[in-house]
């Protein structure tokens, strides 16, 4: 078993603007988010090997990751039905894929799977590959004149906690909030998954005819994922700021499709990770 | 558009023992998580409705977010191609399947859907059957001596804390520790997802041989939703333990099938929502 008190998780190092009293360019670490595919595979049936989860995760303990996935979702119930796991690849270069062969006639009844998951969002099998499959639905941001003030930002997440009535009440909802430039909040949607939240706020827009959104700010009262960056693309909305941290495919998404992402957004100070200059910064550089 | 700056939120009031320095039942609000499925209709199309999407989500805006769904995941691109949507059943009393059907002649391409959703966990289509589900892969977990103090549970947030070192460094990673009944902390895994991180554990211990975890508390740095308590189930873990909120669905799995769960696990309070009589309270009631 790899170190029971030391998980391995793959971080990167980013380049980044810090916005508070002054304006400083630094470098911070964040969680790597990739997708893994789980593969199924058992000589007795012959069959190539079957697809049957893509999860977007931190790379890292992922051969632990694929084993407990099949056991807590009852696929196997013991590590004697698995002959052995291993990336895919020649080399087992391939570090978004894992095989898990099951050992001897054991066949799993998978067909209970299609029935029972439920999908969140769209990926492909490595970042590259779920940002070049968002480049098929969605359009870049262009460049535009729209600008926010520094002081517009530190006052969001105050504007948002006002009228997050159920998290007050309950602490258990994510909230999602469109702001316009300056900072008059325009919806607020509240769900206990975060992509629901944003989902619920775009489609009031969209069903209301007034998608694209192009001059307004989506701010998300936890973290910035992957997925949520792919939403605000979509939406056509250039700028996401979040109270929690982005993961790297978060900015990698953001920094490709134009969008400008901005984290840690609370007690009067905020980081740029792209797309720097729809931002005014009130002070001095 | 319903009121823009007031999400539908539903909340579900429930009975739980509040422990700090002293121990008192009180009712509590917690957000309301059920499955909701997504069907795609189409007159022309001629077939029953297909099934496109199953997420665990507060129920509240459910039209906006099987639009916000669909026009995000590029699966529609303007809302006059949605001819109508509604709840299923005959009076729309299927309150957790949304009908979308399609205007005029307009098909969208959902082969793409199949190859680039991901799975997260195994639900049905109301909290019912999600947790009827689970009856059929899990064992309730059998009333047992299994005791632990309310110091012991005090003790561990900072415990975990201590030992979340990616967290730390990028405020961006979910954690999972299992722990022992004197509070010893056994295993730690880190994730941009709180199932990975959940997976990551319970994978390591069983790949070991180590499962059952009768004897042990599992505890989550964030919120506790069902798919959580699904997989502690699963494995034999008799206690969960988190930092944040439970969703009511949580709860009820938690109730059905023998878990003791706690809530807001933190500044030396918690809040026990099910099973108690594992945990003594060392204050006097």
């Amino acid at each position: 078993m790899p170190n029971p008190l030391g998980a391995q998780v793959d971080l990167k190092s980013v380049s980044v603007i810090k916005v508070d009293d002054a304006v400083t360019e630094a470098s911070d670490l964040v969680a790597r988010e990739e997708p893994l595919e789980i593969r199924l595979w058992s000589k007795t049936d012959g069959a190539t090997p079957k697809s049957i989860s893509i999860t977007m995760r931190t790379p890292g303990d992922d051969f632990e990751l694929a084993a407990g996935f099949l056991f807590t979702e009852n696929i196997i119930q013991h590590p004697s039905q698995i002959a052995g796991i291993r990336f895919c690849g020649k080399d087992g270069d391939e570090k978004n894929i894992v095989k898990v062969e099951l050992a001897g006639d054991f066949l799993p009844d998978i067909s209970r799977l299609e029935r029972n998951f439920y999908t969140t969002s769209s990926c492909g099998v490595c970042g590259k590959t779920s940002i070049d499959a968002l480049s098929v639905g969605a359009c870049k941001i262009s460049p535009d004149e729209f600008k926010i003030e520094s002081d517009t930002v530190h006052s969001i997440p105050d504007a948002l906690r006002m009228r997050q009535n159920a998290f007050e009440s309950t602490g258990g909802l994510h909230a999602a909030g469109l702001f316009d430039a300056d900072g008059m909040l325009l919806m607020i949607r509240e769900d206990v998954g975060r992509h629901n939240a944003v989902d619920k706020l775009i489609g009031g827009f969209f069903l209301a005819g007034k998608t694209p959104l192009s001059r307004s700010i989506l701010a998300l009262s936890g973290r910035a994922s992957f997925e949520l960056i792919q939403k605000a693309v979509v939406a056509g909305i250039p700028v996401v700021t979040a109270v929690g941290a982005p993961s790297s495919l978060a900015i990698e998404a953001a920094a490709e499709f134009g969008v400008t992402l901005l984290g840690f957004v609370r007690d009067q100070r905020f980081n740029i990770y792209t797309h720097p200059e729809r931002i005014n910064t009130s002070v001095k550089r």
